[in-house]
């Protein structure tokens, strides 16, 4: 069933699979990676800028910190890449942080998570697309003078997409991917080349000078600096969890591949973070908190009109030279990397809802794949929040950053320490020397993970509450709320609609069936009705019809006569011309009568293929059912009659099946058992 | 159950009744005047106005014609009001100026009457509240200056108290209109006394004088001129098909009551027009088509900021003084019966809506009484259509008039053909020579009347179209549009579920039912739906589960052992957690087996109280329902369980129920047969 529109996307993403087919995308290492690094990868794009920005509020002078805070970020980044290696081993089946967190610590803990995560995803889509935007601005001014615009139009396009169905695919991924980190690389190596032979690289910022904006910092000042630098260079960590929720999208040995797949990506990460904090240095790059005023061009501020680009393609232009094929390729890359650690954030959402569902914190049907609607909902909703920041930011990834890290250190801290606790259970139960060596040595990683990451924490929180964490603590308190309600209304229905122990309970079980057969006209939809009711063999069988018309009963009795229906026709006149009243109310006479019966009411529908045909038909049996439902005791049947136009409603359905569901990809397909197994 | 809500409108509009006493609210004839001829009534408050605007094109010298045109709406009045007293003779059941076209001229002049009618309900709105909001601001000039605003605040505060289900009652029309029609008399009175005392009175453009657009206007040119005043005074006559539609409200003998009222409506029009036309002109009240430049005083054009007040409110002015207590309660009268004019359309759409209705023109849903979601939707077409007018033509009734007369004429002279028609067949068949008498005579005055509203109508037409009938004209063409297609529609169905001639069709006859009750977990309306179906005795029984999780499907399988439940329980395994698709391929796959089995599904659904449950339960059920009616030869059961939060729902649909349909009062009970009989 191809499709005109289908080409771009059959182009631009290969066949769509079926999801049947979903079990033979198992991914290889080599795919893996830039599926699920794409966003850890391209936050070197913005991270290393941020810390010299944050730097710059001391002076040029300060400058000479950042390889220390670089080097803290790379302990960091090695430490928690060592961290979730255990994770990925201790839980194969791709629960990441929500599911450590919930085993380990509890369901609040759990649930904390959950929330600092649903944030996260918010703030992966604003951050990385305003980046995006700002990388591709150094080569296209355009994009940059019209910033918002841009970045909405970016979200509304992945958002389409994603609604759409757009699949994940290893080469979507990897081209873009690979095409950065190995420009990256070239740049370093260029630059490195450059700097060694003594050539002299400017970066385009190299001339101006910072008017610090507080000159001379020092003591508690200087360290509270530093620190608030070091945090916002932890936005190079973000995203890096990603891979310990995808294991089971990984090829076997899952775990083993996952865990080489994490430190393949830690060092590509480290290597690329520092080499260009280092080329930076080496080639004068000047960033500014407030560029327009503290960046000072022959001792005047470049003012407003100023647009401070990133520093990676600052030193782009420095290596390559502005406006340089390989200068435009890297910015591309770049921008593009970044769009794709958006779409990322796409794909996780459903995902973590998806097992959220499973806990009843969210609604069930996020649970089911292929779930369309709730699907929809969930992704209309990701990218409202996201371009509401956006455009409540301006889609300055700056200030987006500060809101950006709280999130993702949350749910490191409380995963870490759920690891130690599921390393001492395990301590307690196994005996084997070698094991406990190995769980031990776990233990230790995962326990210096949560303390370095508690501590980084504790440093985001203070350094960054009053610049916009506390919009990240509010969305997460909301979250929380939110999926905690939920879950209570599950639970209080359940309680209620719980059976009682034993053989099956008495109370509910009625003696005898009065089926109402309800008739309009004699036509093909009624006779339909009338003989699957017969079928049913209930104690007792009457068709039903409203009179609102006389004359039109009339010819009703009549038909009925002329075409000896064995079924007595009753008629209740409804002098007002309603239809639900009278028909529930006779309902509930019957009900009163003897309450042990069931009354069985069949419905005679049509079945319509379009939304406006739907408002010609089927209002009265909508209504009467939503009625009838609140009455106890009573069943309701539809019986449909299908017309003509039903075959292209037919049709829309099936092709609906088909779309892919996003997130299916790094979920991975859930264990094959035989198809089908029966009984008793 | 009384609500706080409810306090200001029961003081309003008294006691709510319920629809069951609908009979006992029969019209007598004190009250069906204020009923039906609030909107004739009201006409007075801006035809005069009309009129003197199109004179003043060609000075202030043409007032001189007005009393020749005031004459001459007289006349047509007469006609008018003539003719109809024949149709509520000929047509006793109300069905108005459709059913007379209808019936006589066929199903294509109904629908253009139809057509226009519509069209003229959206015009009652728009143009008596805007004229109401003209008339309040001649005392209050807060409202004149934010004219649009007001205008539209009084459309959306009639709409939400029709949505609410006001109820239109005799006390609510009898006050204003009685308080209206004495102050219009007692204005007269007083004025005329005052004229023939030789007191002088002064309107408060007495002083201006006007400039004419077109001075010295001759010939054809100033007969087309009068012609264009004329139509504009026909203003007056909207509104007396009313009473022809509305025959079965009234107390017997309906027809004779019916016609006394028209007559008195006609009087009570007539004489309040030419009073006031009279009092205006010896006032000297100046009204200018482009007040702003034609209106000058001392040689100087009055500007934009000149509001041109009604002339009722200048003769008022003029009679009782500016600001007085007389004169600010007649402007409060008038604008209070403008707006229940307004308030009529709210009542009439819905009345003819269902006659369409009943003629398959219009969704069925709105021939029955209190299908309130039919009748909400009614109500917001209405009002979205007259805000767009309001706002389009800055809420001035004189613009809006120019659109207003078409849809009116059209109606009137189809109704008036039709009439002839009538007469002519009935001549036909009639023997007794009095009654051929009386239905000459009755022929001869529908003859003149529809010769008489058609010339007119050809006036209108000729004299307005340029000026905006034509947006009436295109407004009825849509209607007329959209009409016919929703007939073809609904005729194709009828052809396509016509049941086949003599005893019932024998391929529709299925021989046994399969039928599968759906599970998820073993809890009480698991219970139930499987009791349930046990009861029906179909041929086969299964329990059909979707296995999405191992765990949980390993639990429901020891339960349902546990508890010995002795249906047999299918589990069909669905890798990607999907539910519909298998079981929508289960149940083909068993129609494939044995083609003329019947499958029945029985669905388990939650039936709770709040909308944001409904998000978090059904939804699975739902569509899987949606899927399933689309495949022949399966019928769905849904066995409801009622949690406890339903009640509130219950509760909300009760009350629901005792929502009053606008227009119930005019359209009178339907007449009353024994209330419940039983056949075979």
């Amino acid at each position: 069933m191809s499709k005109l529109t289908d080409v771009p996307k059959r182009i631009l993403i290969g066949r769509a699979l079926r999801s049947d087919k979903l079990g033979e995308t198992l991914l290889p290492k080599r795919i893996a990676l830039p599926v699920f690094a794409s966003d850890p990868l391209s936050s070197v794009a913005y991270a290393p800028g941020e810390v010299l920005l944050v730097l710059s509020i001391a002076g040029v002078s300060a400058y000479h910190f950042s390889p220390w805070i670089a080097l803290a970020v790379v302990v960091l980044m090695f430490t928690v890449v060592a961290s979730y290696r255990q994770n990925v081993h201790a839980y194969p089946s791709g629960g990441g942080d929500y599911e450590v967190a919930n085993t380990n610590l509890g369901p609040k803990a759990g649930l904390t998570v959950a929330s600092a995560l649903l944030v996260d995803y918010v703030l992966t889509v604003a951050v990385s697309i305003s980046s995006g935007i700002e990388n591709l601005g150094s080569a296209v001014p355009f994009v940059v003078e019209h910033k918002v615009l841009c970045a909405v139009a970016v979200i509304v396009l992945l958002t389409l997409l994603n609604l759409r169905g757009m699949k994940e695919s290893g080469k979507l991924f990897a081209i873009p991917t690979y095409v950065f980190v190995i420009g990256v690389f070239i740049m370093l190596a260029w630059g490195a080349y450059r700097a060694f032979t003594g050539d002299d690289m400017t970066a385009p910022t190299a001339e101006l000078e910072i008017k610090p904006e507080h000159p001379g910092l020092a003591g508690f000042a200087l360290v509270f600096l530093l620190l608030r630098a070091f945090s916002s260079g932890c936005a190079a960590l973000t995203g890096v969890e990603a891979i310990s929720n995808g294991v089971p999208a990984f090829r076997k040995p899952k775990s083993k591949n996952a865990a080489s797949t994490l430190a393949m990506m830690g060092t590509l990460a480290v290597v690329m973070f520092c080499g260009i904090i280092a080329l930076a240095m080496e080639s004068g790059v000047k960033m500014a908190e407030k560029p327009a005023v503290d960046l000072v061009r022959d001792g005047v501020p470049v003012g407003d009109s100023y647009v401070q680009n990133p520093v990676i393609s600052q030193v782009a232009a420095a290596v390559f030279g502005q406006g340089t094929f390989f200068f435009v390729l890297l910015a591309a890359a770049t921008a593009l990397v970044l769009f794709l650690a958006a779409n990322t954030a796409y794909n996780g959402f459903p995902l973590l809802g998806s097992i959220l569902a499973q806990d009843r914190y969210l609604p069930r049907q996020l649970h089911t794949r292929g779930d369309r609607l709730a699907f929809s909902n969930g992704i209309v909703l990701l990218a409202g929040a996201a371009v509401l920041l956006v455009v409540v930011y301006g889609a300055d990834s700056t200030k987006l950053i500060q809101l950006y890290i709280v999130g993702v250190f949350v749910s490191f801290t409380l995963s870490q320490t759920g690891m130690v606790r599921h390393w001492n259970r395990h301590l307690k139960t196994t005996k084997d020397p070698a094991k406990r060596r190995r769980m031990i040595r776990s233990r230790a990683i995962n326990t210096f993970g949560a303390f370095f990451t508690g501590l980084v924490l504790v440093v985001v929180l203070a350094t960054k509450f009053t610049h916009g964490a506390w919009v990240a603590l509010l969305g997460m308190v909301i979250f929380y709320g939110t999926m905690t309600a939920i879950r209570k209304h599950y639970d209080r229905v359940a309680d209620e609609i719980a059976a009682a122990d034993g053989p099956s309970d008495d109370s509910l079980r009625p003696s005898r069936v009065h089926s109402i057969v309800l008739v309009s006209k004699v036509h093909k939809p009624t006779l339909r009705a009338l003989a699957y009711a017969k079928l049913m063999r209930s104690d007792r069988l009457e068709a039903l019809s409203i009179s609102v018309d006389a004359t039109e009963t009339k010819a009703l009795r009549d038909d009925w006569e002329r075409r000896g229906i064995n079924v007595p026709l009753k008629i209740l006149d409804s002098p007002y011309r309603e239809i639900t009243r009278p028909i529930v109310e006779y309902v509930k006479g019957l009900r009163r009568e003897s309450p042990r019966d069931v009354v069985s009411v069949y419905i005679p529908e049509y079945v319509v293929g379009h939304w406006y045909e739907h408002l010609l038909h089927n209002q009265s049996a909508l209504r009467l059912k939503g009625r009838l439902l609140f009455t106890p005791g009573v069943m309701v049947t539809s019986v449909p009659y299908q017309l003509e136009s039903s075959e292209a409603a037919k049709k829309r359905a099936k092709k609906r099946q088909d779309w892919n569901a996003p997130g299916a990809v790094r979920r991975g397909p859930v264990d094959r058992r035989p198809k089908e197994t029966s009984k008793n």
